[in-house]
């Protein structure tokens, strides 16, 4: 039976090239939030169902999971999201951590999603969560790190806008006698979340549904302003050279948020949409029977992010972390060992051709790879100590000794 | 409802001291597979059942893992391994990619296990493995990189002990007419795996379920020596500083091996057990209808290297990545953001504590995560620009502007 050498539909495969696009991009995450005192944790991906069920958005949990029953009978899921993973650990060692608490995290996480640009069925995504402050200070945290997060991908103000929204503010307005609830609060966000990617007609069609006047509630959400909290965040950030937009009609769609969220929208015309968000929700740690916290966090999917990057030319040609390859030229493994373990002593990343190919296909399968330096080496070059460093880029040779390959290939 | 703060059986909840070990263990591992020449890769969690079945134990994937049906009715398994996946992806770019192809990667794999010391049901895996050479020179690799990674942790040749064998061989002896072979070599080779684990009389009664004379069969693989192949590579290796141990026992549990296998083992005498191996595997990648790749490689479980460098005192006292807590006296924070900033651009990690509790709180918050320097931060201070630094662990303190600060805290 011939295999088939595609990897399951949503997911992807992370060639050397693309891995080092990720691991730059992760590594940039990691430089800023760590330089905002964040430390890294991590969680399995295998979760109860039940702590999802909980508070994750219903559609996603229902609709867009993956869940099964393992062979004890347990029901469980792939994490479509860290935050209740996050909460539950936290309430684990609600005593013993210390406040502030500020944790970050890269997990994978899995939805069954359809395939469409910028979702796919397993995606990576930075959290990043701070425990036990009230108060917009934390808040204003949260888009201190994001607006620092862009500029260190060298994003500009002109390619990405922060709106920002009051959950309470929200919640109100939809409570207002004016509009008529029919349903509950959290029909309604669901279906103001989609507020910015759908025409008037449907959202209004959509809202009808769970309100009676939904025409009455988009004109108290886009006429009459943001909350004061809002407004103070605004003025405060601003003085900090952020700009944040109040957007009164900001909904996003998880059902566990409290207080102000926000979203980072793509500001690129062909490519205007929202890509990453957070805010304040101060219920889950709760929820596991101790006594809550305040807590304030965001996360970042990585295909948004990657795509964002593209869109406005951010992405940079990355190396090849091999610096060198030793083509052997003969039988000469064995020998040669002694000079490629003082290469490496030196710092140089060095891989070995002890293939016994002709020594042009050698040399074109490490221009291939993208390494920059081949070296030879057969028994004249041992015994003289002498060897020919082949710069692939350029096609130049230099006759080195040992320590001058090390000097040439770092300088 | 109450939720529970645990997690799922088998799996590990990494807290910032957790992760820290994880995460420093994993640097020392690319570090050392780099200067060899490896690049990192990544594949997907879920693959398609079949990918599995066709290749690895058949114990593993019918007793041991995560399968299950996705919405669309496919068969999915989360990967207990990463050697048919990374097969799969050099199949799919086999005339892209050159060779000698050189990949590494750090996935996580699930295998649905009771609970047993070295044992869980999420665990990571170094694997690394070199495509494209044939010969003896790809498993002697294989073995340099294996005794550079023990000596990258600081272990001694006391500590552990590399084992080698020939599959070739243990197939041959297996079939030889006096052993009596009932039922495929497959079978024997499983048997044989706990070959270290299990007493004299077991390993005869689990032999004899698939040989006609199991005291036949330990008696040719424990008298008639190892094979050339084992022993050229004994003594190549030998003259590198490098001790390997030829064992006619030795399996390896899974059916892919084709050639050498070998395995590390721990020699200390509480905790004597086989860590980790690999081997040769030259028929995976032509199972998906391309011209086969000659291919050596190994893995080395998170779980069980912890364990080891646990039992023989290799951890180290691993530091917050945390340098310094900002405690806020009063209703700064606004005004402190000019400093902070200036902090952080200095290549200080910093993070504020905004809360309004008492002074000796937050210093207490701030030793229990482990943070070494507060500094505090009031409206005198930020008039004055001096300002004091406390050392968490020793006590001490000292009045300081910003420039100095950052020395003493880098110095």
């Amino acid at each position: 039976m011939k295999l088939s050498t595609q990897p399951y539909k949503g997911t992807r495969d992370f060639y050397p090239e693309d891995m080092r696009i990720r691991q730059w991009m992760f590594g940039k995450w990691r430089k800023v939030v760590e330089c905002f005192g964040y430390e890294e944790y991590d969680g399995p991906i295998l979760e109860p169902l039940e702590l999802f069920a909980a508070k994750t958005s219903e559609e996603i949990v229902n609709d867009q999971s993956f869940n099964f029953e393992d062979r004890g009978g347990r029901k469980v899921i792939m994490r479509p999201e860290m935050t209740p993973t996050v909460s539950r650990m936290v309430a684990a060692k609600r005593q013993e951590l210390g406040y502030p608490l500020r944790l970050y995290s890269i997990p994978n996480c899995f939805r069954y999603e359809r395939q469409q640009r910028g979702r796919l069925r397993e995606f990576w995504q930075l959290n990043v969560d701070l425990f036990g402050v009230e108060g917009i200070a934390a808040d204003m945290e949260n888009i201190l790190i994001v607006d620092a997060l862009m500029k260190e991908f060298c994003a500009t103000n002109d390619m990405y806008e922060i709106r920002i929204n009051s959950r309470l503010l929200l919640n109100k307005r939809i409570k207002d006698p004016v509009v008529g609830l029919k349903t509950n609060v959290a029909d309604v966000i669901r279906a103001l979340d989609s507020y910015d990617k759908q025409d008037r007609d449907t959202i209004i069609k959509n809202l009808s549904e769970f309100v009676e006047n939904p025409e009455k509630l988009l004109t108290l959400l886009e006429n009459d302003g943001p909350s004061d909290e809002v407004k103070k965040v605004q003025v405060a950030l601003e003085k900090l050279g952020i700009k944040v937009k109040p957007t009164e009609t900001l909904a996003r769609g998880f059902d566990y948020y409290t207080d102000i969220v926000f979203e980072v929208f793509d500001k690129d015309p062909e490519n205007n949409r929202s890509m990453f968000g957070g805010g304040r929700y101060d219920g889950l740690v709760g929820q596991f029977g101790v006594e809550p916290v305040p807590t304030v966090g965001f996360g970042v999917g990585d295909v948004t992010f990657k795509n964002f990057l593209e869109t406005h030319n951010l992405l940079p040609k990355l190396e090849n972390s091999t610096d060198l390859v030793v083509v052997l030229i003969g039988d000469v493994y064995q020998e040669s060992q002694e000079l490629i373990a003082e290469l490496r002593d030196q710092g140089i990343n060095a891989s070995v051709d002890m293939t016994d190919r002709k020594l042009d296909k050698k040399i074109k399968s490490a221009a291939k790879q993208g390494v920059k330096y081949a070296l030879f080496v057969g028994e004249k070059e041992l015994d003289t100590s002498v060897y020919v460093l082949r710069d692939l880029e350029k096609g130049e040779e230099q006759k080195l000794g040992v320590k001058e390959i090390a000097k040439t290939i770092k300088g």
